[in-house]
């Protein structure tokens, strides 16, 4: 087939936000866009602890990419998982056959750092797919359903345990949906359990949440936190976990069967593999053009690109995926009408966290706003970014079921890969 | 706890549609009630063939059991799997220790019933819970994918062959759910597939489909699945299948990727290790009453009890289990009362069966009907029975999602158990 097309192939990597806006503003490009994922789906991840707290399926997160591209004739999609680049031979290994290409856009994102604790990432749970947030659901499940049938006060008091490490946005916005879906939807599941054996923590090593919010906003969540019962620890360094203690650098331990490593994140490892400059985390320095120096038809973008600005580094976050996806596609077609390459600059969009029922924090250009009016916002937004109607209307029933009734839809031990890694 | 406890233990394994029914029907009786299952949810079987053809989520036909009986107070649960059953000590052996009982109900069900093929047992699906519902999910859609990555034609068109075993209600409701999925919703998706290389066979070993069914039901079934485009053929018994291809007993062989048995059930083999009487598919023995002859005290309902009427086993069906909970349930509180037990007769409700879109076949007592008024009955009867609001409406979306769209919501490929045993 490539013989008899003529078009130069674009092949994207990766079907998160920067792969899939990539490839739609592509659409009327004179290119053939292929887009490989090693899953059929693009995944919403804003809303994946929402997954990993019972309150949404994964399918309502979770949306068929064919479907997405139904109606755009220059588009073909690739399920494999890529293996190695060869970015000399313009070529893909992947695990179903090598895919060559004119032009490469990276945009495989990113993968949860441990910084070298092993125990940690062997014992503990992580929160990036659906894998991971099926396997948090069912543990967290399994867990209470273990404390109603034992009979020492410690250990039942450790299963009720649960520690999230981390205090971003995942791990503020787990700890109060996991505070919620305790104390108000699974308290009437298990009538005789004592609500003051159940706990919630958040361990942040640093002195502060929500690093990239105000202050006043940061004090905000953290009254809100506290609330909903959450305890949160700064200056708490995590060190060593085997799945019944966690042991800090001060030398303080928890008993706690249950941790959620939300401490950090890095670019997928195949960057390390691949032989070019690498930034912080492991991600590809990238040109401002977002190419690479020595490969201007590979591009590079999302949270496995390192790019500065004003001597940070860009988050790792969906809005900066989406404006870069943009700026790809835009050079790949002024390379082709041999144009000059035009420069990414980021406009950030703002950040918004929720804690819970009826309380977030929202920081929008110069507004600050925290309580009711920024968890509507936060509703809307996510709402409006979802993909797919029908997605949206049963996560909004899903919502809505919890407001009002107070109920977890999803308080299910699934079938999923394991039930503790 | 037990010690302080004078109240009389009815330990009930099993919480399908007879374990359920027992429960709640005891739900004022002066006796402590436990249901133990390996799984925390009680799964709506019928629907289950529409979370293997991508129609609806795990979790809108699975209901938490302990949101069930949250208002009833003599109840308790224990998630554990039952490894074995001492009856002379009244006592279950379970995965999370001993449970003792002063009264037993065995409603375990029913597994899938290879007769000894074990290269199809190996090789191929079954359908009996939500590990193999996403499994074969996630098969199909993979198997699709794969169709369009391989260039050889008859690889790619047994990719794209689906072979069905068994022409009972399971069979015949996945065949047509099935052929919608492939022919009205992915063939949207995979636009450059031939619908001419997509096939999906009923094989069925006996002359005659939807045994329990009259024979003008059969024969509008049978033209309805030919619409569908789904090949039946009878007298096709299989020997033998490696995961590319069928072998019949007639020595001819189909080329198929994918096969899923839904030609047998036999009771949880559970039942073999008891050294009680057993009648066919491994069924426990139970007198008209539902007791064990030598174990008053215990009581089996459901696919795992052998009970004829008129000559013929009991079918394995939700309605049989249900009726038989109500009896044990008297026959319980008739023994604690000392009075004499009463004997179970089945009032047969009618059969349902549906193909797909618009058409299905129904026997309510007299009556027989097919077509869309039969749908209809389906629809109805599967909502009513449904358990918990939100899951109907969920379904409900669903199906008219799919109804009105053509869509099937869930062609995910979601992480799950294994992608193939």
């Amino acid at each position: 087939m490539r013989e008899v097309d003529k078009r130069p192939v674009i092949v994207i990597v990766g079907a998160g936000f920067g792969g899939l806006n990539a490839a739609k503003t592509l659409r009327h490009a004179p290119v053939d866009v292929i887009l490989v994922d090693r899953n059929n789906y693009h995944l919403f991840q804003p809303l994946l602890y929402q997954v990993a707290t019972a309150g949404l399926s994964p399918s309502d997160i979770a949306y068929p990419v064919r479907a997405i591209f139904r109606r755009q004739a220059n588009f073909d999609f690739r399920l494999a998982e890529v293996q190695s680049i060869d970015l000399a031979g313009r070529c893909l290994n992947t695990s179903t056959g090598p895919i060559t290409y004119d032009y490469l856009v990276l945009a495989f994102g990113g993968e949860t750092n441990y910084f070298g604790l092993e125990s940690v990432a062997k014992n503990g749970f992580s929160l990036k797919d659906l894998r991971d947030a099926d396997a948090i659901r069912n543990h967290i499940l399994k867990m209470l359903e273990l404390s109603t049938q034992v009979k020492d006060k410690n250990q039942r008091r450790a299963l009720r345990t649960f520690v999230i490490v981390g205090g971003g946005p995942t791990g503020v916005e787990s700890a109060g949906a996991l505070s919620e879906l305790l104390r108000l939807a699974l308290s009437k599941d298990f009538q005789r359990m004592k609500l003051s054996d159940v706990r919630v923590l958040i361990l942040e090593a640093s002195e502060r949440l929500l690093p990239g919010f105000p202050e006043d906003l940061e004090k905000s969540a953290l009254e809100t936190l506290r609330k909903k019962h959450v305890e949160v620890r700064f200056g708490a360094a995590v060190i060593d976990y085997d799945r019944a203690q966690v042991a800090l650098r001060d030398g303080d331990t928890i008993q706690a069967c249950t941790l959620v490593w939300a401490a950090g994140v890095k670019a997928v490892s195949l960057t390390e593999d691949m032989g070019v400059p690498l930034g912080k985390q492991s991600r590809i320095r990238v040109d401002a053009t977002l190419q690479l120096a020595d490969h201007p038809e590979a591009y590079v973008i999302g949270d496995a690109a390192y790019l500065e600005e004003a001597g940070h580094p860009l988050p790792m976050m969906a809005p900066v995926a989406i404006q870069q996806a943009k700026v790809v596609a835009i050079n790949t077609i002024h390379s082709l009408e041999r144009l000059p390459p035009i420069g990414f600059e980021y406009k950030d969009p703002g950040s918004l966290a929720t804690i819970g029922r009826n309380a977030a924090v929202a920081r929008v250009g110069r507004f600050k706003f925290h309580g009711l009016l920024a968890w509507l916002v936060w509703l809307a937004v996510h709402l409006v970014w979802l993909i797919g109607f029908r997605n949206r209307l049963l996560v909004l029933i899903n919502w809505a079921w919890d407001y009002f009734l107070f109920e977890r839809a999803v308080r299910l031990i699934l079938p999923s890969s394991e039930n503790h890694k």
